[in-house]
């Protein structure tokens, strides 16, 4: 099973990119609340070099809140992560976490809904990229 | 099937738990990269109350980069989370997400591996708490 939704960027730059996704986010509802540069961390703390590689932790209050009322302990996969990435071929790509496989490891009906309108959600950031 | 590892705390407040669980985290080399204070974020963006809730983003580096040369979409799982929140009955509890269901739904067992590493060095921490 697919766990991620993705597109290979043809008109942006990797800097283009991560000022377009967050709008898109935004659009559904989703701010961004977390940051991790995975190349400047591993270059830190590790000393190893990696391509450029950002995951962004996007969270829509409303969706989130929802989950959290079902599933007190959600939070452990909270919020949705969005990768902007660039390959060593020069392709930019963004990847968005599919909601619906990784909330499947619940055993609770009650947030699919939510998990349902987050990838719809999510789905939309992607394609509009 | 679980995907948190958690432990109800006896001793400790909601501030000492966030303190002890950061140092818990360093003994095991996962370094916290992200922290999101639920309850500001959920009162500040769509104006409901709730209880203390952080979630902590936390990384091994070592094992993130053995993950990331497997899997490049990993990071759309990563870092790995840490709930510390405060029940209504005053009860502190800490959880960490459990490596292994979640990488699950990954069809690599290349990334088995590291998840139950993952896993040994995260069941640790709670287990120290």
């Amino acid at each position: 099973m697919n766990y991620y939704i993705s597109k290979i960027l043809k008109n942006l730059s990797y800097d283009e990119a991560l000022v377009k996704v967050k709008e898109e986010l935004q659009k559904e509802g989703f701010g961004v609340l977390t940051e991790i540069d995975v190349k400047d961390t591993l270059k830190n703390k590790i000393n190893v070099d990696f391509k450029r590689y950002k995951i962004l932790g996007a969270c829509n209050p409303h969706l989130a809140y929802e989950a959290l009322q079902s599933e007190d302990k959600i939070g452990a996969l909270l919020p949705c992560n969005v990768i902007v990435e660039e390959h060593e071929n020069g392709e930019i790509e963004v990847s968005a976490i599919d909601p619906i496989p990784t909330m499947g490891i619940l055993d609770n009906p009650d947030v699919k809904g939510v998990a349902t309108t987050a990838q719809d959600k999510l789905s939309r950031v992607i394609k509009n990229m």
